[in-house]
């Protein structure tokens, strides 16, 4: 992997919609290769999981923000550093479990499928934007913190918004510690 | 297609990172699908031309560019305005032909193999960023300009640098027209 170091501090900011149309063309290709909705959502995820394990080194290097404190600060930094830097939004974040590991990103604007009408009908399940609860997921578990993440409302199946949630896991060792205090 | 003009004029800029990886997922993905490199080229160059007939709009309305009035004023269009808009990096161009209707894009840096760092030895005659060929030549032909793009050089193959070739196709209309002048 080369690293941006070393080479002219160049601008890295670009129009976005020769990415998104290219997301569209992945999506497609996928949708050829797969029948089930559920193999391209998986590989969606996966694709996404492996880009969030070596995107995350570019966001800490590029955004210089300090270590979260908290599930909810880093919900925050998602939602106002990472979407701002690579997708030109910020959605909000809502908080939506009592023990404070659950949280939704929702997003009014989804600039992925701006080039999308709808899904076709015979890919109802098909999760369009996975590739980004993939990159969550990814990023996330390279700085030590194991979550799911997966969308919960998405505006291309008729919902209101879109919405994505992320829910931390807590460590299993974690918990042994307390439980045997 | 939704348009950009009736939504909120959002800032469109991104970093490049997550593009330039999701772009190494897609190849990466048709390597899977195609054995030989040469479809996996002619599959990445069709994407693209896909692409590049919906950009054009995209880069008409944005850029606000006045009609070119020579092949040389849309070479330079689309390395100073377009390869800056989508890329975030300006290639130089030369004229290589006396007609003046061949050009060579040339790109010392290339932001879409960012992270890649050599072609497999089995992939040898993967044009790794094919997919702009198809884009350019897309979105040409959208303002009636009929084009060969391709490869020439690719520093991934251990090349000096990286050129892409424009070859403008006189049209045959126009050809015959002049002949029976």
């Amino acid at each position: 992997m080369s690293r941006p170091s070393g080479r002219k501090q160049d601008n890295h900011k670009i129009s976005r919609e020769l990415f998104v149309l290219t997301y569209g063309a992945l999506v497609a290709q996928l949708c050829k290769d797969y029948e089930k909705d559920e193999d391209v959502n998986t590989c969606l995820d996966r694709m996404g999981y492996d880009i969030g394990i070596r995107l995350i080194e570019d966001f800490l290097a590029r955004s210089a923000v300090k270590k979260c404190r908290s599930y909810s600060e880093t919900a925050e930094m998602i939602a106002q550093v990472a979407f701002k830097m690579y997708l030109g939004v910020t959605p909000s974040v809502s908080c939506c479990s009592a023990a404070g590991n659950e949280f939704s990103l929702i997003l009014d604007q989804n600039p992925l499928v701006d080039f999308v009408e709808e899904l076709p009908a015979e890919r109802a399940s098909l999760c369009y934007c996975n590739l980004l609860c993939g990159v969550i997921r990814g990023a996330l578990e390279m700085v030590h913190l194991a979550a799911e993440v997966t969308f919960l409302q998405d505006k291309l199946k008729g919902d209101a918004v879109t919405e994505i949630g992320i829910i931390f896991l807590k460590k299993t060792e974690e918990k042994k510690h307390k439980r045997n205090k």
